[in-house]
């Protein structure tokens, strides 16, 4: 059932529009850019709308339809919603606003909303979101101007969000950094489907390896363990709690009328059942990445391959901060090694390569360390403003990674050329991080 | 006499090259694309580079010389200063590797090397090193191809790093960030100049605001605390250290032979003098950046202006995190809010300006916001993935930043049309972030 949201065979778009500053014709858009399946616009005013057929009402259209999008008025909102009960649409989008959100008229409003699907057996994502991305299928109600946000392309991460803006700033701040996901949802007021649903659905997902979470409260505690505790068997889940103190829990209530709840509790339950809780936003998408792209292993002990020295001495100090600990290295890896590195290089851990390396010297290095028994995972500095190294240490890093059996995270620090390099290496499956603080913390997770 | 380095009037390339690939080439072309005063390339072999007239020695350039930067190799380097010596050239920047860091071979290089500059009252920077770059001026000894990295523009932070990868790496990375900076300079071996001279003669800098260093060891403790202490009179001071654990340490020692030294004095110290620690490198330019473009105040009550409730609940749990309160509105504020805000929307701080919140709501809500007493500093949340709101916030926030007396900080994630507008609001000198975490720290530096 919950698949029509993700990959339907048909989509009625319902109040779709030939206004390009509308709701309904952005997402009309999207669907029309991206998704392979049947696509009606519903808008009883138009005949036809970016070359498609319009029809008056769901109830026009005569072959059957997976998945509605509702972005129609609030007032005329839920007689909507009851045609396509009538027309036996199970799966509706709602991105109208105008229900509880807006006080005791919405609050009405969305008491009948309720009432009108349960009779239909109608499962609804909303209202009041920004609904669901599928960059895979092109399901995508996103009603942002392309100019304005990126999304990111396909992986291994589904991300839920209950509070859309923020949604829409991490998706476009996930595609910048070249993440991908394998679903995103904003679910809004959780009329019906809530964090629950969409854990017990992603559970058993294969297209999702990571569930990254982004929780104010949640609305059935014991229904929400009882979804992580099956997730957690065949999935890593990583959550970032907002209203953790008094201050973001007020705001919280304020937000998404969520009852935060006691985060000291919240934060121990999560640990026991094997979820990883991220503490700012920046390590939700970094462990969910990790996870991901790399393997884990139990231990602490790391390697440090530099081309910096710099920053084998600040990825020495967060090491210990986060609780990892530098290997020595065996003597036969010492020897091994000086016969890659100049002369005047002396062998430590942190292993410096010095500022001449290419990506060959990072290559036989890379293949010595990683035979080193001592050595449980391993971070790899490549600064790129080098002379020396250059692209190619990409392939280089992907290539060794496929083989490698230890957790190994890659860091590279700065602007166009770096980056094109970082999101290289996430498309071939490798983790990797803009800051040495960032790449060893999500190292420090997989090696717990 | 230091100014040479920074503002020459005539520089000597001693090392031109016409070879695309060698760092006499690379520095060069930088110099003659940037800076205005006369260049000399300096090469025996060559009669002309890049449409110069090359010399084959300083000595035989007729006009004053302010500085030369060396580019040689190691073998003929000493005696290329001695004829700088000769010509009566008082700068160097001496790029040249090979002295006390490839073992005792170069140590015996480098105690001559110090016997010559001495001996003809010449200052120098380096060797082993990546040398100045001075955004305003063209002086630019920075040996990378142009695509490999960005380079920051002008601004009012001067950045000083013993390292020379990690001093590349950041300088790429605060260009992608828009941040600007006066001076940059990476001193290598420090034979002659180190972090101690260049204190002095920042203190007294009229270009730099902000002090940022990157340090591993110090020299001469007694001296740099003086150097602090007086620059302190007139600078703010951030200081990131490396080899704060004995990892870290070990790992210092190999890399620039520094003595990091017991880091707990070190950060009391520093403390104690009125720097600002680092933690890590984006608290170092966030922090830098903050000092540089917002006003100071003493208080911990801040107020959180958002267009989404989730960054606000995030946001408040952050300020808790790091020192912060939410300033209480006084009555007056609320009631002048409610005109301003939709009926619909609760009037709390954080303030959340609802999703369709357009600049002219932000110019508003800030007008009333920052009249509040109870209100230390401010906190502006725009999220540019909402439909409604464009590009004029930035004109918005930075007109009322120019009049705001309070320390004022901006958050913004996404990717690149947010990204424009983060660094349009640096330009226009208002302190912008990308996450809410980095917003929230370097308010609370603000407000200390």
């Amino acid at each position: 059932m919950m698949d029509k949201f993700f990959k339907p065979r048909s989509v009625a778009i319902i109040g779709a529009s030939r206004n390009p500053e509308k709701v309904g014709y952005v997402i009309l858009k999207n669907f029309v850019s991206g998704f392979k399946g049947k696509i009606y616009p519903i808008n009883p005013k138009a005949d036809e709308i970016l070359g498609l057929k319009a029809y008056p009402s769901v109830l026009n259209v005569e072959d059957e339809i997976d998945l509605a999008v509702v972005c129609v008025k609030p007032e005329i909102a839920n007689k909507v919603v009851e045609e396509c009960g009538k027309k036996g649409i199970k799966a509706i989008v709602m991105i109208t606003s105008g229900y509880r959100e807006i006080g005791s008229e919405g609050a009405a409003r969305e008491r009948e909303l309720k009432e009108i699907i349960e009779r239909y057996g109608i499962r609804l994502i909303g209202p009041n979101c920004i609904g669901v991305y599928v960059p895979k299928t092109g399901v995508d109600t996103l009603f942002i101007q392309d100019y304005k946000m990126k999304k990111p392309g396909n992986g291994g991460v589904a991300f839920i969000s209950q509070s859309g803006a923020f949604g829409l700033a991490m998706l476009d701040w996930m595609a910048d950094e070249g993440m991908g996901i394998s679903k995103f949802v904003s679910y809004g007021n959780a009329t019906d489907v809530d964090e629950s649903t969409l854990l017990e659905y992603l559970a058993k997902d294969k297209e999702t390896k990571v569930i990254a979470m982004y929780l104010e409260g949640i609305k059935d505690g014991k229904r929400f363990m009882e979804a992580v505790k099956k997730a957690r068997k065949s999935k890593d889940i990583v959550v970032f709690k907002g209203g953790k103190h008094k201050a973001g829990q007020k705001a919280a209530m304020t937000h998404t009328g969520s009852l935060a709840g006691n985060y000291l509790i919240f934060s121990g339950v999560l640990r026991q059942l094997g979820c990883v809780e991220a503490k700012s936003v920046e390590e939700l998408f970094d462990f969910s990445q990790a996870f991901c792209n790399s393997e884990k292993e139990k231990g602490k002990k790391i390697a440090i391959i530099t081309n910096g020295g710099g920053f084998g001495v600040i990825a020495s100090d967060f090491a210990k901060d986060y609780g990892l600990e530098l290997a020595d290295f065996e003597k036969k890896t010492v020897d091994a090694l000086k016969d890659v590195l100049p002369e005047y290089a002396s062998i430590h851990n942190p292993l410096d390569l010095i500022g001449d390396a290419d990506a060959e010297r990072y290559k036989k290095a890379l293949e010595i360390v990683s035979k080193d028994k001592n050595v449980s995972g391993i971070l790899v500095i490549t600064l790129l403003q080098t002379v020396t190294l250059d692209a190619e240490v990409v392939d280089v890093i992907s290539s060794f990674k496929r083989k490698c059996k230890k957790p190994l995270v890659v860091v590279a620090s700065g602007s166009e050329y770096t980056k094109l390099m970082v999101k290289s290496l996430q498309k071939e499956k490798v983790a990797a991080y803009p800051t040495v603080e960032r790449g060893i913390k999500a190292l420090s997770k997989l090696l717990m």
